[in-house]
């Protein structure tokens, strides 16, 4: 058997997001499905993260298993003329076959765009969330602060399904690093995992905080209280990228 | 009367390009009816640019002229509700009678994005031309500083309606500047006006320079030959943007 690491980007728009779902579209049957046929053989992948609907993507990862080795550079082609211009497959690698595109994984970097322009600009309408509020950046970056580091981050994980809530909810939180872009700002994190919505979850926390509407203590009590109902609403999807995942 | 100036951003993916036609929708038709609902009268606009399908704008400007004085900031917002998210007005501004949007100004600024990653980003497959083979920096630098001033640029203006050439193909092309960015560069052109689609034919010359398909001497001698057809192919719409008209 052969295990293979596919890097690939989308352009989430148009699609339910990353996972397989009933009567929606995902990116990953569309990648199983050109897979399928570009191997002649039905392929499962197996992906590190299951971003949503509406989620972009530079950087996903993913592995399936073959019985016979495949050419690297030929099976990127035939994907990528099988495939629609959304959804473009960057690199494909035979790697060991204890390699697992989510257990293997060392650390997740995503990034979310805010533009803070009075009006949106059109060409970033879906690659990034309009903030019409002020926000004060250094009110912003203190609440970052306060989430760094190892913690039960309960309080920004919304339930996947009805009742099923991550067993284990401690993620390590690296980073949360800003930086300027013309009409606005990025948010880079970088941590172990991440659970369901978090970074979405934590991206409308530090907006209210940014907008005064939270103080830094309330901010530390949500993140104690380990409860979500406790936390602002999520960040609009349009925002987030995954952008990078290191093994 | 009252004449007014208004600045506008737009997405040109889903229009048949500024300019009134039949049978298709363009931005100007979409933003003459949002500003005759807002103003409650039958409002006509003068465009500065005759942005192509796929063109992008950042700063179009058009101007339109009333009988009353109106409220400058309601009339944004309410324009900004009633048009499409991918067309979003920037400011109105009052000017004198004797302003005209495309007759008074002194001088357009272009962008056009060229991707040059072997494979397209997907969220900039809109907004940029995937260029597959490798460019020569140095020879499409040359070859655009060979253009710089003022010209016959008939080699690189189509006609706009068969047999309907510009009076005056004589432009001066103040600067080509170009600035790298993540997985491309973009070229900058500013001038004190465009024949119709020179951006994009100057655009598909200096790729055939940095692709080494063309020599400077065979680029100094399209230029001097004032005719089109001895001109390389225009170059795809989707990574042209107007970005600004000083007046």
């Amino acid at each position: 058997m052969f295990r293979y690491k596919i890097t690939l980007a989308y352009d989430g728009t148009n699609y339910c997001g990353w996972q397989n779902q009933n009567n929606a579209i995902s990116i990953q049957s569309l990648v199983e499905h050109a897979l399928s046929t570009a191997l002649r053989r039905k392929v499962q992948v197996v992906g590190s993260s299951r971003t949503d609907a509406g989620v972009h993507a530079h950087g996903q990862v993913a592995h399936f298993t073959v019985p016979h080795e495949i050419d690297t550079l030929r099976t990127i082609a035939s994907l990528n003329g099988l495939l629609p211009k959304d959804i473009r497959i960057l690199a494909i690698l035979e790697v060991p076959l204890t390699f697992h595109a989510r257990y293997s994984a060392r650390s997740k970097i995503y990034r979310y765009h805010l533009h803070l322009d009075k009006v949106m600009d059109p060409a970033k309408r879906l690659y990034a969330a309009h903030i019409f509020s002020p926000i004060d950046l250094s009110c912003l970056t203190e609440a970052a602060a306060l989430l760094i580091g190892e913690h039960d981050f309960s309080s920004f994980a919304n339930e996947q399904h009805a009742g099923c809530a991550a067993k284990n909810p401690v993620r390590t939180l690296f980073r949360i690093d800003y930086v300027e872009e013309p009409g606005g700002i990025r948010l880079e994190f970088e941590g172990d995992g991440f659970l369901y919505k978090m970074v979405r979850n934590i991206v409308g926390t530090l907006l209210d905080a940014g907008r005064g509407k939270l103080s830094i203590q309330q901010v530390s009590d949500i993140l104690a209280s380990k409860n979500r109902t406790r936390a602002p609403a999520t960040a609009p999807p349009e925002g987030l990228f995954l952008l990078r995942i290191n093994y």
